[in-house]
């Protein structure tokens, strides 16, 4: 669905607006997602044992399984500030139930920005009031949460299974701070499908795994994350559950649209020129598999070679035997783009060139088999270029 | 001791040429480190699956924990390269063999540089029979050893306890490839005591768990790494045991020198301008001290904001809580210098300039208290330029 976007799937609203929180002016900083139906609702958040205030408000509130709106905000994080966050984060929340005429208790929360800054209510209390919703602003409140964000993230997918239809539809952010395990990123999902919570819970951590939890910038997790999914029923189906023949349509259009704004995450890594896709075969299992290929996606040395194309796979193999998941050295081959430049453990003469011009390509393939077992799994990350340095050594000056 | 070095201690001897490994025709690549007796030899190797040929070689070699020889080289590690490779490590420590008059199985090998290429063994040949050997060319040893490294990095310290007095001495090497576990990185050890092998390698291990282990430039961990200390006994003491009433002192000696070295290397980061220094206390254990003082200086954000003395001390507690260490953030307590950001977890205001100021220094002290336990630790690290992005990305071209 190109052009698709959180408020895609049938009853979603958003809105968005300038509220002087970040300092471009021509830029969007805050933002409400709203589903006309009360949603079965599921969230993963941050590993970090430092969590926003915005996260611990999350996590109380989805316990139950349920909310109808989020209201978000980029350019302070909410993080790192005492009792004060959580009691701001709490307002913020109310001041948009207020808005949206639902209970406060129902209304999550989502900061991105500068750690250790207090949230400047004044803005967001005048901000909250100017947004308008609409069954279109799903590209506005992409841009509300972008930071160092270059692009905005969202798409979504429309599915039919015998005679129900629903679409999930998403919005995501992040360009630094991203590593496995969800990093600073946020992803909002939304679906007009009606979905069990147990199901629900168990198709986000599994398309998480294959998708947010394998892609890398620079090897930091923030205190902020979440990837949250909204079900709102809409499409009037019997609740998909684990059982249910819609069950695996469903987690593979979500596995989809978490891949998708995975790696449009990856790609806008801060001062990415270009994706690094890499594919580990033949592990022993799918977790020594993940392991490995996030370990060589987010070396800096393998981030900065792919930068300058410059053929040195010694740092793949350095990088894989880090990790320390099983290898017997003589079994290994490599392959850069369709290059073949180790075969069972032994360095393969290769043409110079050919192995350049695959590590100039905007989408650069790196494929590893271990020849140990069966299982595989692949990572994306980004190269690491002088503009991901003069971008963090300049964030808050 | 001012220009001591590796040769500064009795009876050892080191020399070094130029085979035309490296491209620089003004640098040193080849060079040889030999004691006139016997020594008894304790080394520690890279935790990475995959080991460089001059790392099996030692391995197997050491088991008897005795060597009087090293032949080392730069410009090709001699990793990844089957078993081509291991020929070739073996008859490098031949050609120093014969060339010294002494047993092969005597003489170790390492060798630092591109990964994943044959060793010139034709210009190692050639170049081993150039070696002089002198009582002053641990300094010519030094040079040999550099790869990106800008500087040389050799010290010795002499101390007496009551009659007896020795002399500890250590090359070092490394720039990228800094992590936590032996990163790519040399250093060797010398020293004219008399100890016992049993002590010898528990004392390594100590003093490597305090240095080494605490730097950090990159992340990644090479399959070249070690660390290795020669004690040839000609001071003619009682041989130093656990038990000996020098074994507190030469411990000292040891962790002073190879802190020196290790901050050395970490000052020298490739592309780095500062030295950062992180301390944590408080922590219910060395081990977690350690983990999060570590996870601090290795943290991308962090050193990038280092290098633009961005006062941007979030990413310092959103790593300290990615590392996993027990915290509760009400009772941290953050000084960037001595100018106090955070206490009790709530944000201080503080002047800008006067951190600005810190953050400016060649030497930046990073301090938490996590008042959680009464453990401590530190570790080092450099900042992260563009400079280092440009350096990784045409290692090879």
């Amino acid at each position: 669905m190109p052009g698709g976007t959180v408020t895609s799937p049938k009853g979603f609203y958003a809105g968005a607006t300038y509220a002087g929180i970040k300092k471009a002016k021509d830029s969007l900083d805050m933002g409400i997602l709203f589903s006309e139906a009360p949603c079965v609702t599921a969230a993963l958040f941050t590993t970090n044992r430092i969590k926003s205030a915005p996260v611990v408000l999350c996590q109380a509130r989805l316990q139950k399984g349920r909310a109808v709106a989020i209201v978000v905000n980029s350019g302070c994080a909410n993080a790192s500030t005492g009792e004060q966050g959580l009691a701001d984060a709490t307002e913020m929340a109310s001041l948009a139930a207020d808005g949206i005429g639902v209970s406060p208790g129902d209304v999550l929360v989502a900061s991105t920005g500068v750690i250790g800054q207090p949230l400047p209510m004044k803005l967001i209390r005048a901000g909250i009031s100017q947004i308008i919703l609409s069954n279109d602003g799903g590209h506005e409140l992409a841009r509300a949460i972008m930071t160092t964000d270059t692009v905005p993230k969202e798409t979504a997918v429309a599915t039919r299974v015998d005679d129900s239809e629903f679409t999930i539809g998403g919005v995501a952010k992040g360009s630094g701070m991203i590593h496995p395990n969800l990093a600073t990123m946020f992803c909002f999902l939304t679906t007009d499908a009606a979905v069990e919570l147990d199901f629900l819970r168990s198709a986000l951590r599994r398309a998480v795994d294959v998708s947010f939890n394998m892609i890398s910038v620079d090897g930091d997790t923030s205190p902020s994350d979440m990837v949250l999914i909204m079900a709102n029923g809409l499409t009037g189906n019997e609740p998909i559950s684990i059982d249910s023949q819609q069950a695996a349509t469903f987690q593979q259009a979500l596995d989809q649209i978490c891949i998708y704004l995975a790696k449009a995450i990856a790609r806008d890594g801060e001062g990415a020129t270009k994706l690094i896709e890499v594919t580990v075969n033949g592990a022993i299992s799918v977790t020594e598999a993940g392991l490995a290929a996030r370990t060589i996606v987010s070396s800096s040395l393998v981030k900065a070679a792919v930068h300058g194309a410059d053929p040195n796979w010694g740092r793949i193999i350095a990088a894989l035997g880090r990790s320390g998941v099983e290898v017997v050295e003589s079994k290994i081959d490599l392959y850069l783009g369709e290059v073949s430049v180790l075969k069972g453990g032994r360095p393969l003469p290769f043409s110079e060139p050919s192995v350049v011009r695959v590590l100039k390509q905007s989408e650069v393939t790196i494929r590893l088999h271990l020849n140990q077992g069966t299982a595989s799994a692949t990572a994306w990350g980004c190269d690491l270029s002088e503009e991901y340095v003069t971008i963090n050594s300049q964030y808050m000056t």
